[in-house]
């Protein structure tokens, strides 16, 4: 499980790095002066009317039976095929090492356990997600809540900062990021069954019968289409802040356990958030890390941020560290307008991500296309496109369930600190000198488990987002 | 449900309170220098070996049938006697009002969603709390983790925190706590039913039949000594933050709303870290809103705070704003040592709390006493009796299912920044000072609920703990 990943040798450093540098680390009285909250938030990034990618030509309904991780319930042909014996060998290992007594730095026992235990409402709740909420009102009341699309709009937004949401925007629903068939959550059912019996104390079997691979196969179910009116065109999204701790211990469990506690959070969210809305009289449809649609372009129309080169939203506060979650529901509201942050631009200047990729499945070049290169890609937007099934591969051979190199390394994963806002902002300007500057100042380099158990839990304040 | 409440006129002010203001409204980068994270820090409560509750002849254990939410299940005397006919006005009034186009400002419709949808997790996962989970280890594994009390303890707070403990601390668990007979969970069939329909699909009638009244009366669970082992005798108690902004909305929705989304998020924390636990190897009892005994002295005992005049946990950072919960449980650990702030020191110059009780239920003298003063209390330990039958009977008649006056008024509630830090540990010796000086500064003015949702999402961070 050892990583040797290349990494530019940038640490020569330029008299530009210099000066940058000196102004970062300036005196904190003057820092603050400069680039206080007032500062950093009174630039707006510019909002657009159209959403900053480009399409070319027909935009693909993506079939989510295609997805890097469906394939691995029906695709015989991927190395992870049914967690098969060419796969998960991460899993096998590091059970294997502990037993023996002999554990890897950061894939322990207790490592590997907060994983685990990181899972819980992931699997529980993924049955959440996968069909619409009806309407309920409140006993006694016979209409829906009645207001403008703006208060509406801004209604939402606050209840679901009230349940927890780090960022939220809202946008219409554009059809084209629909899946034609959704897949997933189907097959979750192994999982979930003892998570049930456990957790609620509820006799197994409930869900009905687990499919089998056979099944699996040709397993169709209704075009998303027929699945979702056309009545429910708003999109509430919302951001999930992971920590940037946890994120610097890349690759190891505790990545892996920030991403799954993230993945059972959106599920609180979403739940919760769709019951609001059901109790204002209209219906929704929660979607979390499995849905009807494509989360990130959702996003990216709701205002929260661009695509980079590493196929990952980047945010404006939180850069690539987010999970995207949100609800789809017919409650008339404003939508938000897209940003630009040239994020395009400056991913052009910086290949930081597939430089230090440990499966290779980012493209170094900026040959960006909407063609569908993999048998996981949609075709019609233009990006970077990532090698999804080598990337999830890695992961099982590697790290058990995520690889998070990606949103480490990113210039634009920072804490959430008013400097960086700041600095986010002129990063398209700057380009590769503010990716050398990273590098001289060490935010990339990654820390040892060891250290994220030993720090003190009376300060540890995880995603405590702002500052 | 207008609410007309004494408070003390103390704006007069005094020569202290003028000083104290002005050493706290200081220049910004003056303040920082004073009083900034450091110079708060630098301050650690004393840690001591006793709890610094008093305990008087034998203490009682409680059965927590005489609970006042219980009560109201089988106790025909109280008046809200199965949200009988005279009890939960505030409820029907609040439909009746929006139904008729007249809703009182903080009742609404998105108000009453608001609440509504934030007590969904609480429902759902009240179950959860009512049963030890078994030790599951992960597969291939055959041992429990093994390593010194002291790493133990780090290792759970750490796991307590990742999934978002406000706050954390262990202890011995001391079985005076513990109820004879637990009673509240097995009545949330009815609500939960169809919550489990709703959310996850599940056929009606799942959970089995739901109690009727004379049931309920003679209903007998077994004996807490029997149902939990003696080897689980370690206690992982976590604080809940409740958002400052929220509670500075009482009485209305948003308030009740923010207390339920608490009680949901805080199943969210206990059953992920009780499968951590297993996951360790581990016997788990997760506790939240309910739980095999009583939370507070258990808080007090993981040197989480002491015990208030309005009878609730204050804590260091978030005074009486947060909810209790946490995990008992066989793995060993070391324990916490207690702290004393001077709470009680403090109180007993302070009655703002028992000032601003609409229902008149914390006295406002000092007549501290061991004994059963209602038949909600037990006896044994020294504390201001709370009258918990009048408090809920208030709370149902005019706040639909909460009021949170003693926490909002609470000297002791404010945001988490240093200088407030600073202030709490002065606390005992400023003495009614603080609580004129508090008065000055309009701590205590409650905000209108209309501002609340007009908060800028993109700016509002709630419960966004220390800065």
């Amino acid at each position: 499980m050892d990583v040797k990943v290349s990494r530019r040798s940038f640490l020569k450093g330029t008299a530009l790095t210099g000066a940058l540098t000196g102004l970062f680390t300036f005196t904190p009285g003057a820092r603050e002066k400069l680039m206080g909250d007032g500062a950093a938030d009174a630039l707006e990034y510019r909002r657009v009317d159209k959403p900053t990618y480009e399409t070319v030509g027909e935009v693909g309904r993506f079939d989510n039976r295609n997805n890097a991780h469906s394939r691995g319930y029906w695709d015989e042909s991927q190395s992870y095929y049914l967690f098969g014996s060419q796969g998960m060998t991460a899993l096998h290992d590091t059970v294997k090492n502990i037993a023996a007594g002999t554990p890897e730095p950061g894939f322990d026992h207790r490592d590997l356990s907060l994983f685990m235990s990181s899972a819980l409402l992931f699997k529980v709740g993924s049955f959440a997600t996968s069909h619409i909420w009806e309407p309920e009102l409140p006993p006694g009341l016979t209409e829906p809540y009645q207001t403008t699309p703006e208060e509406a709009a801004q209604t939402v937004k606050m209840a679901a900062k009230h349940f927890g949401a780090s960022v939220v925007g809202t946008c219409k629903l554009n059809r084209n990021w629909l899946f034609s068939h959704r897949y997933h959550n189907e097959n979750w059912k192994t999982d979930a069954k003892d998570l049930f019996t456990k957790v609620f104390g509820l006799e197994k079997g409930l869900l009905g019968p687990v499919m089998t691979p056979e099944e699996r196969k040709t397993l169709q179910l209704p075009h998303v289409d027929d699945e979702l009116p056309q009545e429910m065109n708003n999109v509430i999204v919302c951001g999930i802040e992971m920590d940037y701790e946890a994120y610097r211990r890349t690759l190891s469990c505790i990545e892996v356990a920030e991403t799954y506690r993230a993945y059972s959070f959106d599920k609180f969210l979403i739940m919760h958030l769709a019951l609001f809305i059901n109790y204002m009289g209209y219906r929704a449809w929660p979607f979390g890390s499995y849905g009807p649609g494509l989360a990130i372009p959702m996003a990216v129309d709701a205002g929260l941020g661009e695509m980079g080169r590493n196929g990952l939203l980047i945010n404006p506060e939180l850069g690539p560290r987010l999970r995207i979650c949100g609800v789809i529901t017919d409650m008339p509201m404003q939508a938000d307008k897209p940003i630009d942050m040239g994020v395009t631009k400056f991913c052009e200047t910086c290949a930081i991500c597939a430089d230090n990729c440990p499966s290779e499945s980012i493209p170094k070049d900026n040959n960006r296309t909407a063609e569908a290169v993999y048998n996981t890609t949609n075709y019609g937007v233009k990006k970077w496109p990532i090698d999804a099934s080598k990337c999830k591969a890695y992961w099982d051979d590697n790290n058990i369930s995520a690889c998070g190199n990606c949103v480490h390394y990113c210039p634009y994963n920072k804490p959430n600190t008013a400097m960086h806002r700041m600095a986010a902002h002129m990063a398209p300007v700057l380009g590769s000198a503010l990716v050398k500057m990273d590098e001289t100042l060490g935010y990339s380099e990654p820390k040892d488990v060891a250290s994220w158990w030993a720090q003190n839990p009376n300060k540890f304040h995880p995603r405590s987002t702002r500052k």
